[in-house]
């Protein structure tokens, strides 16, 4: 657990040491960093930017305190100007970002900020944490959402997400890329997300008789009871649900669902679906979880698994299967000694683009996006911005939106984003097309630099 | 962020409603519940046990607040009565468990929880997502250790771990599994790790030339500077930190490091240690960093790198080739109206054994282990005791140990395992044998459930 007022020291020491170098140095110019991604991770080929929320109110509320001082103290790294000038230390900068929920692409500024060096320097290792984790888990989850085809999916991960702040943030991120709640309750609570939850198999084990457990639990809840049924045999208990939902029927109330947690899903949806039909409880949706993701759950809809909605944990809850993004800071500008120099790194496979950027969308006629242009901020391309000004001295200038309208924003730029380009695996490249400004000045550099080393 | 006020809300619905349901139909009979790993995630051989500390307190400390049972009631889903219980409820159970650092294989309880099942249900998420990220990253970064063969490994992953509490427990963890400490300055305070930092390439980047910005850095940290050389040319840029080494050599001040962080790290470390060698400088450390692991730290040293030390990042912060563990929480055993009832799941594939348990270790008279034994507690076998009582009545029974204490169980526990076990890739696989009782017991078991269904 870390408490907000403790962020400040969030953060890898060496953005301390260089920015004690700067200050002891006496420099402190005006610079830009970008954070963007580096590539796609593999089977990915877009990603949701979220994560802006955090990281905007981390950049208005890092402070210092005492006991944070006091142990950079003992630990006799620094002089005692720089840790007065901590003590002190706000962040006055100037921020772009994309808002959270919108569609981007590898290259592509998530956030570029603008600030003396040694305020842009000292931020980037809580930014980059608040960005990663959420854009990584809003993109997965926003693929298991649309494997889904249109049927509820919920988050069921917080048992194996890294953490407890991953708890929250999953819950979070998940609801923004389009799931429909999640088993997390104190996420419902702070952030006002839709909550689910059912029985676990030790619920029916503690009962004499399957059928008992399903008896108490709807004794208690006749409204909204979900059997889990595969806890000895689930054939078997299919028939058990049944019966106990026509006992319910009796007393006016009908049961909401049956849960099958393992086996195969195919067959044993086919199966419940024509036991519950038999007995006239076509009302009851057939509920599916167990070690689902994307790939599974777009397999089981493909081979004709009659499921209504899906709980899905460990893999969308920790993007198993790219569990973080190529996600970099990157000095793109600085104002030396009053020259503007946009500055690059020229080490193998890790060029950066540099400058200061804006992002352009491309969308054709019926609405759907064509392509994207990463060009220089000042310069005139045609197209949606999508890069807008959310920070301006360090005050916020942006009306932070609710989580419902970051989900429409999902919802939107998804429905923009042509079918091809979303598919859960051998979906095309969409293309982000660097601007002729851009290209130049990347060229022109890299010269410079070359000769300059 | 999450607050410790608001762990008892860090739960799935799930669990509520079904101890609402347990409640309403007035079951509060003695349960047990064991919290494992069902299976060795692929290339794993072996887990670290760690977690244990943010468990027991949490079962110490758990309590509902007012804005809890008010936002709970809010969700017209519980009955008052339940809601009421809930504002007084304190765990007050026994739990057994395996210190943390113990080195532990599959089916074997980590944590095991004996009381009202009401109690020990309520507790299963919070205690699955503590012990999950500790236990996986403490096993992930043990084998990054081995890998390293003796040569210092520093938690680089703060960036990119899931989330803010990650960032805390991977630097925990890890340096539990033998790093020798983290970048991350909270941890440093929160938890009295030595912190490491030096250099990013925005650093150099942000001076005319790279060698002023040896200059500026070693200015500010004379006795403890380690120069970042592959910006733009590795080569060049370890010639230049050679110039400045030898100034700095004349001002009576030791260069400590250089840092690769891209490229070819096998050559690039060769020509490294030549040209510092050739300056006279064979003292300066040669520190490598940039997408590493295990299998990558095991390959560099056998292709003959010349590192002396390594830091690693995102790969050891989210273990990205096997992000959780397969960590389940089982009911085995319950005391049903008096009578003692031992549990099992006979769901495909999710079998579990039942009854209460010790594990016993077998070591051989060089001290090194052979075998574990899973047996019943009471069962009478000889060999290591693993699980020891840690709580009683709710009460903490157990002298938490240090970080440093911790971190010396995992070395003599990993002492104490054959080579053959400690391989990264195709280690042999240990031996957890299934005692004579437990295993009657789980078929006696298995029969009567067959039946019974």
């Amino acid at each position: 657990m870390v408490e907000e007022k403790d962020f400040a020291l969030l953060t890898d020491l060496y953005e301390l040491t260089m920015c004690a170098s700067y200050f002891d140095n006496k420099i402190n110019d005006i610079a830009t960093f970008d954070l963007f991604i580096r590539q796609l991770p593999e089977n990915r080929n877009y990603f949701i930017a979220a994560g802006l929320e955090d990281a905007l109110n981390y950049l208005k509320r890092i402070r210092f305190t005492d006991e944070h001082i006091e142990y950079l103290k003992s630990k006799k790294i620094f002089k005692n100007d720089f840790l007065n000038y901590l003590n002190n230390f706000k962040f006055t900068g100037n921020v772009f970002a994309l808002p959270e929920g919108t569609v981007f692409f590898p290259n592509e500024p998530i956030i570029s900020i603008t600030a003396p060096i040694i305020e842009a320097q000292l931020v980037e290792t809580f930014l980059l944490n608040a960005i990663n984790l959420q854009t990584t888990i809003a993109t997965k989850a926003s693929r298991v959402v649309l494997a889904a085809k249109q049927k509820p999916v919920v988050d069921f991960s917080l048992r194996r997400t890294q953490g407890t702040d991953a708890g929250m943030k999953v819950a979070r991120a998940s609801y923004i890329a389009g799931c429909i709640g999640t088993s997390n309750v104190l996420a419902g609570m702070k952030y006002e997300i839709p909550i689910y939850g059912t029985m676990a198999h030790s619920f029916v084990m503690a009962f004499e008789k399957e059928e008992k457990s399903f008896h108490a639990y709807s004794k208690t809840f006749p409204r909204t009871s979900t059997f889990l049924v595969d806890t000895y045999d689930t054939l078997k208990g299919m028939e058990k649900a049944a019966i106990v939902a026509k006992q319910l029927e009796k007393q006016g109330h009908k049961l909401k669902a049956i849960r099958l947690d393992s086996g195969d899903l195919v067959l044993l949806s086919r199966a419940a679906r024509k036991i519950l039909d038999k007995n006239g409880l076509s009302y009851v949706d057939i509920f599916a979880s167990g070690n689902l993701d994307e790939y599974e759950t777009e397999e089981l809809l493909k081979k004709g698994a009659l499921i209504d909605a899906f709980g899905v944990g460990t893999a969308m809850g920790v993007s198993k299967d790219a569990p973080y993004c190529d996600v970099v800071y990157k000095l793109v500008e600085l104002s030396n000694h009053g020259k503007l120099l946009p500055t690059m790194k020229l080490s193998k496979g890790k060029v950066t683009y540099p400058g200061i950027k804006q992002v352009y969308r491309i969308i054709d006629k019926n609405g759907n996006c064509i392509k994207d242009i990463l060009a220089l901020r000042d310069e005139k391309v045609s197209g949606n911005i999508l890069l807008i000004k959310v920070m301006e001295n360090g005050k916020i200038t942006y009306k932070m939106p609710s989580l419902e309208e970051i989900r429409e924003t999902t919802k939107e730029n998804l429905s923009k984003l042509p079918e091809k380009y979303k598919k859960i695996k051998n979906a095309t490249n969409y293309k982000v097309e660097i601007s002729d400004e851009l290209r130049k000045l990347t060229s022109k550099l890299n010269k410079s630099l070359q000769q300059k080393v």
